[in-house]
């Protein structure tokens, strides 16, 4: 079992990564106030898990589950308030404890809850995807999506503990774990050069599920978050970094309509642009290029813009972006390997080129 | 012009309290940090004081309006909604401003808005009511109702800015006017004795709405609220003084439907149920009731519970209020004339005693 602090002053928390934790109410109970508790989850992850963790619950006088139908395209306010209504008519106060068992988008809709429900409870994260493990479950970063934006409303609200369990990547689908290593990808290049060298490495054997790499890339990843949230929790500036990929994939996901492609499909092609982007302004050179991608075609990811989309789309879509300050186009590129930057002058015939370099019409 | 601070460290703002200070584009400015503004108004307001208010504003590149349906009733995720459409309809990004404008329920809306959009944007109120100028535009509360309770879904988030201005009183109906009126008695009852004389000595010059006296007033109740809410921001505490005779309000409101009885209203008539419990207790003596009904009776409010509410009725409305804790009903009662107290102990039969002799069934 591995145990690293995201370091938040008094917002500080604890993440807890290993196998069987699920069912064990040791590391559950220390993070739990009150003697009610709601189960955030959704139809995909409840036959699988909710057994398990209602184990570990047994000695609570009252455990709600709220059992939401699966995916990306039901991350709406509508969504939010089936929440609420249970919240309500089994009568959660504000000493309840909401805990999220399934993927990002379950994750981010029980922290937006939790952080609304009469201005504030307590949540817990169970993330059960490799994708919420590295990265959504930490950092507090929730909310649901606009039809035009993703996650455009939300609230940057910490939990009070993540626990990770190693053994739920075991039925993750092949697809889902794939969009997860894109992610994994992601901390090697923005923060990390060695953790990169490492992916290379042992980009099998992460592949093939060995439980001892899992927890090691996971562990790797969340310290890596964990430090550039404690520098800029709000994200005023460093905590963009995160954002590599993302506001090429958001677009990628808003024109598509959300839940086509996969979060981190999105983010994969989303990075292959700003990797490109990097190169055309010279920061880069083409073998970095050649090195994700072939990291990317072990893993499955697309590394290209969607066939049906035009540069236009992609500039349409990343105006509405949260990374658009005053009309300046803001991007996360690469000095270097593990060396991110945030830019907001980058040429638009540059972000152009690199668009059509990667596919786009 | 009166200015007073509400001190919250790097949240701390202040609340400028005048006369003609809409159309005056210095109070405002200063508070603006980007080129984008949407203004959040009601269809009541807006002919009133829209005009006087963009005239101010008149420097900006962008400046959209979105005109909310007028009532309690209409404080609902839905119509928040309407605010998330227009501010990405119209590209808003995260260095806009909202600015409220309007009494509570547009202040709470727009607040929330403020709240979630892209996880928090900056927001300005301007209180065009009594009761939004001395209580709902201070201290950060802010919310939406749901069906099975009263700002049950919200945030606590400050604004950069408060601006009051007395001019806006002018046009405020009788009703409303009143409705302001109980929260600035609540104000002496629960923590100011000096102001409460103070009250009962000018209390025909603040219904005939003497700006001088009005100004005073709404100077002195924002002193007491940003006392007590820099003291007790999240309400973990001392903060929960502020809602005397708001426990039993809350349930006349949800019983009656959102909007039948003003907040103030309802307010009135539970803070003489919250005496009357005070006085059962022993607390307080009958002589203090009759002052207090003495004054409400001058400004017209309600001091007894609607002829069709049963004990019942406010026992279940209450056990889903957010004063309870783990069972337990938390009730805000005077230990004397000034000073109030949080008491979860308080035995049933009492409270149900002091429902029936304040009308209830």
């Amino acid at each position: 079992m591995h145990c690293l602090n995201v370091e938040l002053g008094e917002r500080s928390y604890p993440i807890i990564i290993g196998s069987k934790l699920l069912g064990d109410s040791q590391y559950l109970l220390p993070y739990i106030r009150g003697q009610q508790i709601c189960i955030v989850t959704n139809e995909t992850v409840a036959p699988l898990y909710l057994q398990q963790l209602l184990k570990g619950l047994s000695s609570f006088d009252k455990v709600d589950v709220v059992e939401l139908p699966d995916g990306e395209s039901f991350k709406t306010l509508d969504t939010l308030n089936r929440i609420f209504d249970t919240l309500l008519e089994q009568r959660h106060n504000r000493t309840t404890t909401l805990i999220a068992l399934g993927g990002g988008v379950v994750g981010d809709m029980c922290g937006f809850a939790a952080a609304c429900y009469q201005r504030g409870v307590d949540f817990i994260q169970v993330p059960t995807t490799l994708l919420a493990q590295v990265d959504s479950s930490v950092g507090g970063k929730t909310g649901v999506n606009h039809p035009l934006g993703k996650n455009m409303i939300g609230a940057f609200y910490q939990p009070r503990l993540v626990l990770a369990d190693m053994d739920t990547l075991t039925t993750l689908p092949d697809r889902e774990f794939s969009a997860g290593i894109a992610e994994v990808i992601k901390y090697g290049l923005i923060c990390d050069e060695p953790f990169f060298s490492w992916i290379e490495k042992n980009i099998d054997a992460l592949l093939s599920r060995n439980p001892q790499a899992l927890a090691y890339a996971v562990d790797r990843c969340c310290r890596d978050k964990a430090e550039v949230v404690a520098s800029d929790e709000r994200e005023a500036g460093g905590r963009a970094i995160l954002n590599f990929g993302h506001t090429f994939g958001h677009a990628i996901e808003a024109v598509q309509g959300y839940g086509r492609w996969l979060h981190g499909e999105a983010v994969a092609a989303g990075m292959m642009m700003a990797l490109e982007l990097s190169r055309l302004q010279g920061d880069v050179d083409d073998d970095l290029l050649v090195r994700v991608r072939s990291l990317l075609t072990k893993a499955q990811l697309p590394q290209q813009s969607p066939a049906d989309m035009t540069v236009d789309h992609f500039l349409q879509a990343m105006r509405v972006d949260k990374k658009v300050v005053d009309g300046k186009l803001r991007l996360v590129l690469l000095r270097a390997l593990g060396d991110a930057k945030v830019v907001d002058d980058t040429p638009r015939e540059k972000v152009i080129e690199a668009l059509k370099n990667c596919g786009a019409k």
